[in-house]
């Protein structure tokens, strides 16, 4: 099977790291890989386009395209190229290695913020020895945002610990896998309540246009005071002038940022400096090359054998 | 029964929590409690002492007293009093709670140390976005120093988080309770080739003749560059010049300490502003009044009715 590489890398390292696994994974395949040529001209022949949010425009004139392999999770960048072909499948990466990376983050969050160790790291800058009150799990109601394969991983092993977890989704439908014996909620309206009963909210949901902009100034006013967030999704789930007002009022104890609307956050942010804020430099689930080239190459022996594609993007939900 | 309470207490606060807690706990019995008095002078008739590391001295002139119950899980500077009753039984606290803490503090270090967070910290403070290698807990080796009840509940959580782990204590035995699945172990001789083989080492040990000073140059120098070292137990389980050396050094990346051979920690020791180190003011498990007098509770009621009392200290082990 022809197949195309295309994606906005970091270096020609990241690129080359990842060329070699997939060649690695799918040793019969050819490979075709876009170096940012001004003008391209694949092989019509290419049948799959394994990609990493490829400037738009890189899919056109690919008579033969079966299927579109993401290499991220999020595909909101992916989905806003309005020259994608219409009829084409496109694939999320679904990675259990890539889960995993993304609970343990919101595992560690969410102990620093029960625990209150990010306040004894600013005691530790100001030559500081004093005990602050010990928070039970069990104390501790925790809101997870999202429930599709992030959230439910980040969900259980949260419930594991002894924490209050509750699942928030966008839309009703069926019950999330992996949620069994998690109170799920939905829908804007069950959000209020929930907020108001919610010591750290985790951000894991998709990007879409139902959840643009949800973490805005009614959404953090919601909260109890001494609230925290945890935004590991997408920046502009958030609304950052209304969480930086929140932040600077103390009304939030802190925030655990992943995600910005701008990234690399820019030189002179005031999130970089700010006491109440965690930045971590987008690095929450980094994909693992090893396994997700795994995952690629078995959506593309499907494909190749006509069995079902897995993790299917559902383009008018936008994930 | 009539009970003596004594302690060296933080403050009279401190004093007066543990005082209602277990007066709640226990609403039948007769409580003493030690204000301090330059000459104590305690009614004849206490049988049971309820202590939290009182200076020595205290625990003389009890003719008819059956149980030291210490209120802390350490009880190294108890055992240091000489003058203490020699044929009078001491319990150890052994709480649930507590043991939970614990093993949430070294979650959240383990986890810190797995995925770099220490390093994106400082990465925050320079004004840096820069991703970093990820590691899968699979590939992190965790050695937990100490096999009781605390390192079992760590050890457990860890392993549940998918990390390597093995336990080490300082003599054979037989197995201990809550390793199962888990390698175990023991003595002076193992620990070397143990240590070569360990990312990361969480010390959760008994302060004994045994156990003082283990963490010394020999120790670290034994551990492969890059280790990390999580001390929740004793400072003196520590050389700390030794500590010191090897961090700045940077033979060490990173030590995560809870405990000091002078506590509080005096300004200006060179741990508060180490770059390398992730410092805490002894709170890695706080015992938590209202569990801690149940366990009480049910000692004395043991001891009240005949029966056998529970987490004895033996004095020939240290603890």
């Amino acid at each position: 099977m022809d197949i195309l590489l295309t994606g906005r890398w970091a270096d020609d390292d990241e690129c080359e790291v990842w060329r070699a696994a997939l060649q690695a994974a799918l040793p019969g395949a050819r490979w075709t890989v876009d170096r940012g040529e001004a003008v391209p001209a694949w092989p019509r022949t290419i049948e799959a386009a394994v990609v990493a949010n490829p400037p738009p425009g890189r899919l056109q004139g690919l008579p033969r395209l079966r299927l579109i392999q993401s290499l991220w999770a999020g595909v909101d960048r992916l989905l806003a190229d309005q020259t994608l072909p219409v009829d084409v499948p496109i694939a999320r990466m679904v990675d259990p290695a890539m889960n995993a990376a993304m609970a343990e983050t919101a595992l560690w969050a969410v102990l620093m913020l029960q625990r209150g160790f990010h306040h004894y790291a600013a005691q530790q800058r100001a030559g500081l020895w004093r005990q602050r009150p010990q928070r039970r799990a069990d104390e501790v109601a925790v809101t997870v945002l999202g429930c599709g394969q992030m959230g439910a991983a980040a969900a259980r092993r949260l419930a594991a610990q002894g924490f209050r977890v509750r699942g928030w989704r966008a839309t009703p439908g069926r019950p999330p896998e992996g949620f069994e014996g998690i109170e799920v909620h939905a829908g804007p309206a069950a959000l209020p309540a929930l907020l108001a009963d919610s010591d750290i909210v985790v951000n894991l949901l998709p990007l879409t246009p139902a959840t643009r902009g949800l973490i805005d100034a009614r959404f953090l006013a919601a909260l109890p005071p001494g609230a925290a967030l945890v935004n590991l999704a997408r920046g502009a789930h958030g609304v950052e002038a209304d969480l930086l007002a929140a932040l600077d009022a103390g009304r939030l104890d802190h925030a655990v940022l992943d995600v910005f609307t701008q990234e690399p956050l820019p030189a002179g942010h005031p999130f970089w400096r700010h006491p109440r804020v965690t930045l971590l430099p987008h690095v929450a689930a980094l994909t693992d090359a090893r396994s997700a080239a795994a995952v690629v190459a078995a959506n593309l022996q499907a494909l190749a054998e006509g069995r079902p594609i897995a993790h299917r993007v559902d383009r008018a939900r936008g994930y």
